[in-house]
């Protein structure tokens, strides 16, 4: 049964490298066509589940146990116990220490200009995120629409945009959609650009916000670091947003910053924060300087040999499990392909390399449910619709622990994607008929079952 | 000129013991009195600018610069790089030990009954809150109502909690005002009830949710630990607020806790969490949890002696604070008047004793703008207008710097409040005619002036 007659299907897009050129390959409408999954053998039925669906940044967690000892921190009980940390800064309530650790990261990187720019610092850069929502929804220039502002994202974007501009349904701002399909002409509106993006590993620009003038721009670099991708130039844009998570893999410590040109938004991004949170963990805030310092001093200890840096062996990390992941799908031509990305100079690494994304962007057969297929073979994966897009693309993290990797790399083999008519003998009998637009892409699991009966909140718990 | 007529008040209110049979004192709406305020002598003028304004609780680092060797904690590079925590709590991004902390530290305290409660952390209790609206305002039963819930509380309010409601115009729920004067029949509510309240330290129960039926409840009890005030019970309720910040003083951790009955409840509260802020810095939680032991294990090490614990030297020092200010105020019940409470029994500490707020709540004679009173004086406040009552009222921090709290001590005896015949004599030399509703009690001064140019920016930061 398993793979008795294979789908001839001849994909040659290379699904997202340019965003802005592959209009024909989106679809941000349901379909309510039914699509028909070929079921695993019960070999892999019973196999564990891999979960691929979050981006929890484990990758880094063996470079950290066998280096992190410069990055050790001790806090005593009568530390950070005020509020405030810097009347000198618009972000009072930012360590000195982080601000000067993160200039000096981006300076050695060469990855973004903090030249004339404010940094504010957040939980994350997840928060910053509705921060600039909320100082570009509300200045001067915005106040006298009537209507809330649209904010839109060129697909396949990032789902977790849409739930953070929706979530308190708010009269400053709300979503709207994919940017490419935008008409930005009639009102002023917001546009998110994820570069490297978050799923499909493209370098973007804005899609429509410079074309109209209306646009106010926010640039999520959160995988604008050697590690993933080369780093051509500084970026210079008005509002950059950037995070420990993705830098260093420190997810936990939950540190993110902005880099922002113009005061007045700084200041009201500080200001949401000070309503919302009253500012961000000082713990966490000098771990971060600790750890952000310590890895641009690196690049001085490699005697400037930036292979033998966080950054480098990161990279090297990364570009592995992507050589073993197009190896793996290489004969997989039939069910999925991968996005290519060109080789480009870093200016870091001083060396050409290819991209090495966080996420894997997978692209089946039209018509075939991508994460539906993963699911059939107990891998959960994050289906396109979530971000916006056709269900036949799925995003796999590449950021996850490494036996977990592994697995999925060795399970690749056994998947298959088979003819409608060959499915409808067998659906009866395997109950394996999965509808598009319904599919469990969006779950994530942890575990095997919990001990106090939260198991089914917890699949729904979705993480970048 | 300093005081030579002295204006004949004779004020008998014991202003917000109970908020509930005051409204006589309460005046949410803007007078247009002029108002004059004797201006003090020029050493005063000269004098430096004390800051009570804001909750910042410095009182209690010289204790934890004592005895906070116990609480330090070491985080190495390799430690909580992942998002997640516990599987098998609701709040899935909660350190486990967290948790197990704060449940025994209400058990030891006596001051919570956590049994059958699940436990929500947050970045400090104020975004709890708005996890609670949230999750309060799209529940099952709200979500026919098509106009956005009302959230009132009773005055005088916490201030930021109305700064909270309204920053992002959401549909869902909107600032309702005062509790007392709010006909709760109509549609579903939200109810705060601070207790002890902020600003005027009286103990409250809900004004007006349990009279209709229609409202939910939040509890805010950030001050209900035995250093503010006897614990004379367990609360129990369905949402309760803490915070590290007024429990030990770590206001730089930024870690608090709800305590939450309804598991659909805590539920969306996490959602809330993890939509905005992808959890809760771990390093902070894990600090959290060590602070918290050591306070709940304090009590084993004292011999089950609670006046030696952190909280019983705690309650030591805010009464000798009080007693310092209701000695200084003494002779100024011409100008103005503190709240009186009652003494109870608490049943940690095993002792009667008097509550001492963390505010002092100042009540001036009619027509006199408070916080303008002492601005004049040099010393920030917290005008009344800021918390919906008059601006007679005035709330001053009893939790800063020890420095800072003996020289507001001392120039207290300098503050005078002039009859208007006096003071119209003069006002044109003077020029310290002040406006009732256009006071700049709301202020906030980081030091004297700013290497940056953000002076002003940083003088509208307002902090709990």
């Amino acid at each position: 049964m398993g793979g008795k007659k294979l789908h001839n299907h001849n994909n040659n897009n290379n699904g997202a490298v340019d965003t802005n050129s592959n209009n024909s390959n989106r679809n941000g409408t349901t379909t309510t066509t039914t699509t028909t999954v070929k079921p695993p053998p019960v070999t892999l039925q019973q196999s564990p589940i891999i979960n691929l669906d979050r981006g929890d940044p484990s990758v880094f967690e063996p470079y950290w146990r066998k280096n992190g000892g410069k990055c050790t921190i001790t806090i005593s009980g009568h530390d950070s116990l005020s509020y405030f940390s810097d009347p000198n800064s618009v972000c009072w309530y930012m360590e000195p220490e982080l601000q000067e650790a993160i200039r000096r990261v981006h300076r050695v990187v060469g990855n973004a200009e903090t030249e004339g720019c404010h940094v504010v610092a957040g939980t994350g850069s997840t928060v910053l995120f509705q921060a600039a929502l909320y100082a570009l929804s509300t200045s001067s220039s915005s106040s006298v629409a009537a209507e809330p502002m649209k904010v839109v994202c060129a697909a396949p974007y990032y789902s977790q945009y849409k739930e953070q501009v929706e979530l308190l349904q708010s009269r400053l701002y709300e979503w709207g959609g994919d940017a490419e399909t935008f008409d930005g002409s009639a009102a002023p509106f917001i546009e998110v650009v994820t570069s490297p993006n978050n799923p499909d590993g493209s370098l973007r620009e804005a899609a429509v916000a410079n074309k109209t003038g209306n646009g106010k721009l926010i640039h999520d670099l959160a995988y604008y670091w050697p590690n993933y991708t080369p780093i051509t130039r500084p970026a210079d844009y008005d509002i950059m947003l950037f995070t420990l998570t993705k830098c260093t893999g420190h997810a936990g410590s939950r540190i993110g910053w902005a880099l922002v040109k113009d005061v007045e938004v700084a200041k009201k991004m500080t200001t949401f924060m000070q309503i919302t949170t009253i500012g961000v963990s000082k713990d966490s805030q000098l771990r971060a300087a600790k750890i952000l310092n310590v890895v641009a001093e690196d690049f001085g200890y490699a005697g400037n040999d930036a292979d033998k840096t966080f950054f480098g062996e990161s990279r090297k990390l990364m570009a592995e499990r992507w050589e073993k992941l197009r190896e793996a799908v290489k004969d997989k031509k039939d069910v999925f392909t991968l996005p290519k990305y060109p080789k480009r100079y870093c200016n870091f690494s001083g060396r050409y390399f290819q991209p090495a994304p966080a996420f894997g962007w997978l692209e089946c057969k039209e018509g075939c449910d991508a994460s539906a297929l993963m699911k059939a073979h107990n891998v959960l994966t994050r289906g396109g619709e979530t971000f916006g897009v056709s269900s036949r693309y799925t995003r796999i993290s590449m950021i996850g622990r490494e036996e977990e990797f592994e697995r999925f790399i060795e399970r690749i083999s056994g998947i298959q994607c088979v003819d409608e008519e060959d499915e409808e003998e067998e659906e009866e009998e395997e109950g394996l008929v999965v509808m598009n637009g319904n599919n469990g892409g969006d779950v994530i699991r942890l575990g095997n079952g919990t001990s106090n009966g939260h198991g089914k909140w917890l699949e729904q718990v979705e993480v970048q």
